[in-house]
């Protein structure tokens, strides 16, 4: 969850200069390289190595040389130019910004100023949907979080003009930008500076310089951090293991003010919880001389004789099979699918999906209220950034071997560009499974019927290593039109210390209940403490177009009526028609305010109706006048999944139907979850009050796409999805946004130790009534002669 | 769901046939072969092609020559012994059991008799738990169900004393034994010769040559169906496609005798109603001579260059990474998967998981009531068989090109025993996934972290078309502990005529309510039917021993207490106390007995105590007296999933304990499900009571293998797993079995014509504080020298 991110600032900044200046000397941009790092120490007479010190100042510290190699030339992203109008912010673009904010009188100041994002201002839907290959960009413009002394500050500034908006300078609203690897550094810097830690830890019996610090966001509890930039920090033992995180010095808090980087209280409420020990908790490969005793696995890969079967045009469009989307590296949401379409085999027309999705944001509360835990309580996207969590992917490992690799071009905190390589990667998947099937027993006459397709995908992935969690996105796409994004989390636990080596002696009270852990002990002295991931994502589904509709489909048991059938019932699907009865009494928290899933559709009331039908359109494909359907619903949406209650969740355009008569539609069809059992009223629940439904269906507004708030870090709860829901805007036949939360309970066990296989959990995007029928209709069976001819390589290597 | 078998009978006479005597001669094995046909009719005059008549007569019928090709020596199973306690009985046992049954009293009346079953009767779990490779196999015996007359007899026949045990002779329960292809046969043939039946199809102006009709189980609904074994049959159009499911002669439904051969009843609702089109129901590739036009995908393989990882041993224990299990096919379940047992790479010893896993019963009702479709309310495996309804896999397609296939054998309905090749296949998958990693950003003087390991899982498949279904179930194993049972379902919708081609014709009533269609409208004049699919697994989990408990965890909210935290809640751990609350009162249904779902378990109540340790543990395992532990349920245990109300479901060996004092266990990890919303006292719901809760509990009883009785067909549901779960039997520190519902609602739309896209899901059983830690963290990453060199085999082909 929480970055330790002792040396990130040298990695950017030195990363930037490296970029700017040193694009065609010896850097790595080979797959196995470890970090880029570049002494900028060495080069502080240039003038651009010195813009480091643009915005700030920051003392330079020695680090470890890396031997960089050749990198190809085209892979420099010196002189990349935007081609689409998504296309995220070059490294000229990126320096253009941050030479223009030089001169702005905000940053004239001598109070400490900080970028904490600059990200592409994305053009109006309607002129990026408008945009074909060959027309003019729109204006380039750039979306700016500053901070200067105190105070936030949300810019636009055009790229042609030079012009900066000051769009709401300074932001008065609760939260904070994302912290910065500057701040992340001083906080993990600054207890060492503390006469009352070193006396602490030196009481403890531990080395100084075996101690790892680390910020952790301290979430937001009432008036005590108000107008306050604050972290906590906790500190961990790092002797004899790169495994620290289970090593934790238990109960050793500091609270550190991000802004005057004082610290402003310790806590230690563990001095007689022992540091666990080190035993087994490398996980290194090079750790373990003898290494798997179990019977080994042949080597095994995904191999493509011709190459992968997909594009990647002007550097960000994906085109594979019958899809094409836009793909960028974003340094909030990880990486951005936009402009998702899908080609029809019947029409030949290529029909919109989905204008824009991504990780909007997480929320990952422990259930310890302990001192020293009842703050963790991340929101992982807008206080740490996805994307900026992210490291170089593993070929071979992270990914298969016909992966392909995108780097993200982002700003540094002082506004340099750096170069996050290969930090998205795109293939082909095929795990052996069947797209689709049918085996017939012969009829005199006919030959035997046996008809199998396999199912071959496109995945596109990322990993955020946020501090001591690993997230691994996919999104996966089918041939038949199926969207899947899927959430893996892998990673090394939070972990708490305890005085226990062994659960027999854990205290029981007089009526005998064991005394409340937490968690489950994993190992002598270790606790993994109980904890939720919510993970929810922005869908702006535009489903032919952005004049959509979202229908809930009850299904609901019929008894029949009597003697009309030997059947007694059956299960119907009816579209809603009024409130729904809330059927689980434990999904009515205690929220302030009612909760609606849906408003109204009776006849009765008067209906948004009579809209143009769409210009679009083909062969099959029927405009109609916007239809009254049942079912549909009209306000801000909230909904509860629920297994004796079930229902499908359609995004329709009811302005185009199939041929026989349905409306076009996409489905969301959840999986595997889990819901917060949070009060409503907990201040963490309040900022993360986005996972209270699963999902939420909200009115397209471009402000409108980070769950928890632009400024979520320490944010109060009061600009969340919850509170804009709130707003009982129409969402009947407009473009509508459809917001889903994936959520897994982790009861940590030991195999969690001491690092975790992973979980895996997804949701699915699927057509419905989309196509005319089954779209792989015609797809291709493999045949032996199209396969790839193999050898080992060299067995005795 | 229902087969339509027209050459089943001779496809399984000749098979077996040529099996015992023409296995040195041109016999197809070859995977890509189409049906083996052997034409009986030329070899009558041998004796054993005769012995299709010993049991019963049934007339030849020309059919289609195919022509075999060689057959490998050592597949032909004539000359199999069986290795193992659990092997399947062999072509010579088989025909061991048909000669002891020939010649015993039972079968000496002149009435119709035939061996609807003839299967292993495994010996009692002890001696197969004791037995080692290298000791005396235990007496052989064969379980066989057989209909004489009107009635049916279940019988042992001991392979070593040729005594015929009567265990129950004649049965005088509710239900019937599997139809044999002699039944489905006869039905599909009986319409033709009814003056009726064609008078009324020539009416339709369909040519009788055109009409194939296939028997539908007729579930049971009461007295009228007493004391008859019926299908029902209903018809359809083969003209002009291979896809006539897409074509049906709607309303029009026979009620047949499957012993008299008497048609019993026609109904005909549905004159008016057009039989579909044909076009775009064709699936087959070789009928797009365009094929598909979106941009090709480049062919794609698993390769291993060393070959599989995996040995199968005597011809049935896999043995793959740290997994090693029994292998089956089996004629009702599909497969069996016995003996499970995990390498633990601390102890190195090999620990038992689970004894037995299976695909116990299905149950797929249809949501029409009306005359045509009330009764369409399948169980698959018990009135049909999983095994039986298997057809050879197609390599490259079916399973990847590293496949190992194993062929299963079974008996006929007259005994003789037939070869089903290539039914199940085994291969090591590889999706690109990752099985753990983790990235830690440096701090000074420590290298880049970057350890990530990918994840190769060992896939058991085989793959039932139950008539216009397909069923894949997959078994995958992961190096991590955690085995995932996957259900893919594809094929074809049973669909039902509809005068509508288009969904604005619908009528709609005075409140302006659209007619109950029961379904969607997916092309002109064809309605797909909403239904349910239920598969219910029976998991005889016998974690380090067959002495386990069952222990349910409820995830509860718990609010601190005042000043206690700045929180005001978390989410706690909670073993159950007592009967615990139902939060949903949807989840009560009309069931004429009151729910219990776990009993009391308060402290008061004496409880079984004080067993000896289990005799295994080994380094790290401990054994220790069984502990009273909360939350373990003490009798038959029904529990329903809820998202607000969550548990884990943990099986555990409370007579063993980790290092750190948690009781080893395996977990159920449901993933996404669904639940039957039918009315407990609807007819079908009783009979597919067994899916009345997701998760059932039971002492192990050797009897109690199938969930809707071991009598499917027409049972009356009082001999299903909902009525033994009700017998308040203890489940603690017993040899138990867990039972899990895998559901899924169908609500069709166009993509699912003419065939369906794959729709999967899936549950774990997850290892939870069974290993002392990660077991795979010495695992090996991939390298590049390892992987095969590949290239195009010909590209020009």
């Amino acid at each position: 969850m929480e970055p330790k991110l002792f040396f990130r600032l040298f990695l950017l900044i030195i990363t930037a200069c490296f970029i700017v200046f040193f694009t065609s000397t010896s850097f790595s941009h080979a797959p196995s390289s470890t970090a880029k790092l570049f002494d900028c120490t060495k080069s502080s007479s240039s003038p651009l190595c010195a813009s480091r010190n643009f915005l700030f100042n920051k003392k330079t510290r020695p680090i470890a040389q890396n031997v960089p190699k050749t990198k190809p030339k085209n892979h420099d992203h010196v002189s990349d130019t935007p081609n689409h109008p998504l296309d995220p912010l070059t490294v000229m673009e990126l320096n253009k910004v941050r030479s223009i904010l030089s001169s702005h009188a905000l940053f004239a100041s001598r109070a400490p100023h900080t970028l904490n994002s600059v990200v592409l201002e994305e053009p109006d839907k309607n002129l990026v949907r408008q945009w074909d290959k060959g027309d003019q960009l729109p204006p380039r413009k750039a979306s700016v979080i500053a901070r200067v002394g105190g105070d936030s500050h949300l810019l636009t500034v055009d790229l042609s003009t030079n012009l900066v908006d000051l769009v709401d300078s300074p932001v008065r609203k609760s939260g904070y930008p994302i912290v910065t690897t500057e701040e992340m550094d001083s906080a993990a810097s600054a207890p060492f500076s503390n006469a009352d830690f070193n006396r602490t830890i030196l009481s403890r019996g531990i080395n100084l310089t075996d101690v790892v610090c680390i910020p952790m966001s301290s979430g937001w509890f009432g008036n005590k951090e108000d107008n306050k930039r604050v972290t906590k920090i906790q500190c961990f033992s790092s002797q004899g293991t790169p495994n620290f995180y289970m090593r934790p010095i238990e109960g050793l808090t500091l609270l550190f003010d991000l802004y005057t980087k004082q610290i402003l209280e310790i806590t230690d409420t563990g001095q007689s919880i022992p540091i666990p020990g080190l035993i087994n908790t490398d996980y290194r490969y090079s750790n373990f001389p003898n290494r798997d005793k179990t019977r080994p696995l042949n080597p095994i890969s995904i191999e493509q004789p011709h190459g992968p079967s997909f594009v990647i045009e002007d550097n960000h469009i994906v085109k594979w099979a019958n899809w094409e989307f836009h793909l960028k590296p974003d340094p909030r949401a990880g990486l951005i699918i936009s402009r998702v379409r899908v080609h029809d085999p019947d029409t030949e027309e290529t029909r919109e999906v989905m204008y824009k999705g991504f990780v909007s944001e997480l929320f990952i509360p422990y259930m310890d209220p302990s001192e020293a835990w009842y703050f963790k309580t991340y929101m992982d996207a807008g206080e740490y950034g996805l994307g900026l969590q992210t490291m170089p992917l593993e070929p071979l490992n992270d990914c298969p071997r016909n992966a392909v690799y995108m780097d993200g071009i982002f700003a540094a905190f002082d506004g340099t560009p750096f170069v996050r390589e290969n930090m998205i990667c795109v293939f082909e998947s095929y795990a052996g499974d069947i797209a689709w099937r049918h085996t017939e027993y012969p009829v005199p006459g006919t030959p035997l019927l046996r008809e199998v397709r396999p199912k071959v995908t496109l995945v596109v992935r990322m990993v955020a290593s946020v501090g001591n969690y690993d997230y691994i996105i996919d999104y996966e796409f089918q041939t038949d039109g199926l969207m899947r994004a899927k959430v893996g989390l892998s990673g090394i636990l939070m972990v708490k210390g305890t005085s226990y080596v062994n659960k027999n002696q854990v205290k029981k009270d007089k009526e005998g209940n064991e005394e409340e852990l937490y968690g489950n002990i994993l190992s002598e002295n270790v606790i993994g403490v109980i904890h939720d991931h919510y993970v929810t994502f922005y869908l702006d589904l535009d489903v032919d177009g952005p004049d959509n509709s979202f229908l809930k489909v009850n299904l609901k048991r019929q008894e029949t009526a009597p003697g009309e059938s030997p059947r007694k019932s059956y299960m119907k699907a009816s579209p809603i028609h009024t409130c729904p009865t809330r059927s689980d009494p434990k999904m009515v928290q205690s929220s302030t305010r009612p909760k609606i899933d849906a408003v109204d559709l009776s006849p009765n009331i008067p209906r948004l109706m009579a809209k143009e039908p769409s210009s679009r359109g083909g062969v099959l494909g029927h405009n109609v006048p916007h239809r009254k359907l049942e079912g549909i619903l009209k306000k801000d949406g909230q909904i509860k999944l629920s297994l004796y209650d079930p229902s499908e969740y359609h995004v329709i355009n009811s302005g185009k139907t199939t041929r026989v008569g349905n409306p076009t539609g996409y489905k969301i069809v959840p999986r595997a979850t889990a819901a917060s059992l949070l009060d409503h009223d907990d201040p963490p629940q309040k900022r993360g009050a986005f996972t209270n439904n699963q999902i939420w269906v909200t009115p397209y507004n471009k402000s409108e796409q980070w769950a928890g708030g632009l400024f979520t870090y320490q944010s109060h709860g009061d600009d969340t999805l919850a509170v804009w829901s709130d707003r009982d805007r129409d969402i009947e036949n407009k473009d509508i946004v459809v917001w889903y939360t994936l959520g897994f309970h982790h009861i940590p066990c030991q195999e969690d130790f001491p690092i975790m296989p992973t979980v895996s959990s997804s949701f699915d995007l699927k057509p419905a009534n989309f196509f005319e029928r089954n779209p792989i209709l015609k797809a291709a069976p493999n045949f032996e002669y199209d396969l790839p001819v193999c050898g080992a390589k060299s067995v005795s290597t």
